[in-house]
């Protein structure tokens, strides 16, 4: 089963980023895929919502252990006692590609996390904050250093983040089966 | 929903455990808990097969970062890229209590930190390991150390340890209701 | 003891950001204090040497579990066996204070956590890579997120950056001392 | 520089423990390696002052992220941030052998994370708890499970364990000098 995150700002965030969160959510659904969050509010919630309203599963990496801090659209709650930062890790580690939409200091972790793991990454980069400002600040607009690993790409709506994770990742396999090495 | 986590020896075991652990995992799915498992062989693998032939979701929380090593019966992979002695913390922190089933010294691990953190455990004692070893072991034969801070319990088969796991479960959500403290 | 961290650039990086390196472990180890670094090689190294030059002591938190791959001038490797994204997360977790020079991604994900921990971290602006790239790109050039929750700082040299960390020491535990309230 | 945990009972300890503690940590430090404990009380903290009193380096791997919780004789306090559980491994994977004295869980869980990195450990089975309780438990007297990974060893006082933590360190490089394997 394909394991898409959906990472971008906590708290309160305007209705049209919530929109995007949702669509993205609900296209992860769709497609099939399971929607991995931080399972917490804002980014978080919208996505979760509009996977689980479209028939998706759910899963929600938590910081700590308790599970009554988690938005109401989870399934599963992997509530790993480690702390936001670490718990951000786990989510990386755990997701085959990611949406990021939006996005304060911790989602700015969570692609440079990322980019360290190689994880194909597509930003709604009309949805403002970190994933609006990636853009210009990046190397050619797409990488995080002068490594160039793992380029970052850009969509303008949730569905087509989600359409584009799915290239991403399917370009990748046909990579690895034609190369014969597989990072999976 | 209630997180189970069925833990206990990986690599072959006897066809008897491997009915024990299916049983249990059958009606951890049976009860309409989620199964989270190590994704491995042996125990890991008989529970989850046990699982998801009852129509249940599975969840493994594995060591590295490949898929490909999990067994066949995971709805989603929870690839945590820390090694097997931190992603099972990650595994006792994100269930809400324990079936353990014969295991070696990774099992024993996984019991020490479960009785750290509070998690209600029941052993079958009948499937050999340090399921059955920690009976004789233990202070009174059901607590690791002095402190007594959480009872560990026994049963015969892989369909009473659940029963008796779920109604620790009922006990102890009762009481957090009652004092109003709560764990979780 | 107080504990210094620096963060930057691993690999090979110009003589004058060796220098900036250097000058800033001297620093740190002439003040009495203890560095901390990833045990790499770039700053890293560079940072380590300076500190070990002037009396230092000097503790590298690595990745792996192996200690053939750090560099010449630690007391004390951490081997945390976790890979490089995690254990980035116990390195700002272990310090008081973070000095950063030059850097790719793998320092941007150390910036942002320090940020989300709320340590005092300066820049050395003119050493270049994101220690440079993250003036121009910070809310008011100074916050990673609209929550500004703590101000990056900006130096022009090793020795005034290490004189910058302390001063904030300073102020921050004098802060506490007076509400009563304290992180540490 | 060679690194010797120590493991073991916290909170209040009899005092010929407190002594066997002191000695381990007195002889770790004679022989110039570097302590590593839990940072806590008990044995932790008598065997941190009887290194220091001889002259060592103590090095502490804390829960979180506060010092002031830490005992009196730390050079370095490590602040995780992970929680008792998770820095045990961290305690674990940062050191060359380890000297366990008695214990309740935690220290049990310490002994299996070691046993399963294959770390030397040496209980004094004189000093009560698990330390003395493993003896009567384990496999052969020595091993965790029946794979027989690594032996565990005992002794009757805290120069002696170190003494035998350093044979064990001795053979073990040497066997990997001769074969060209390392895991250091």
């Amino acid at each position: 089963m394909i394991r898409i995150a959906v990472i971008g700002q906590s708290g309160s965030i305007p209705e049209e980023v919530e929109r995007m969160a949702e669509e993205a959510g609900a296209e992860v659904a769709r497609r099939g895929a399971v929607l991995l969050t931080g399972g917490g509010s804002g980014v978080m919630e919208h996505a979760s919502k509009g996977a689980k309203e479209a028939g998706g599963l759910v899963i929600g990496i938590l910081a700590g252990d308790r599970t009554d801090v988690a938005n109401d659209y989870l399934d599963v709650p992997i509530t790993t006692g480690l702390g936001f930062d670490f718990r951000s890790l786990i989510l990386v580690h755990s997701c085959d590609a990611l949406i990021m939409i939006r996005g304060g200091n911790g989602t700015l972790g969570e692609l440079s996390a990322a980019y360290m793991n190689c994880k194909p990454t597509v930003a709604i980069e009309t949805s403002g904050g970190w994933a609006e400002k990636v853009k210009q600040t990046a190397f050619e607009g797409c990488y995080l250093d002068e490594r160039r690993t793992v380029e970052i790409h850009y969509a303008h709506s949730g569905k087509l983040a989600v359409d584009r994770a799915f290239e991403l990742l399917a370009s990748k396999w046909n990579e690895e089966r034609n190369t014969g090495v597989t990072g999976d």
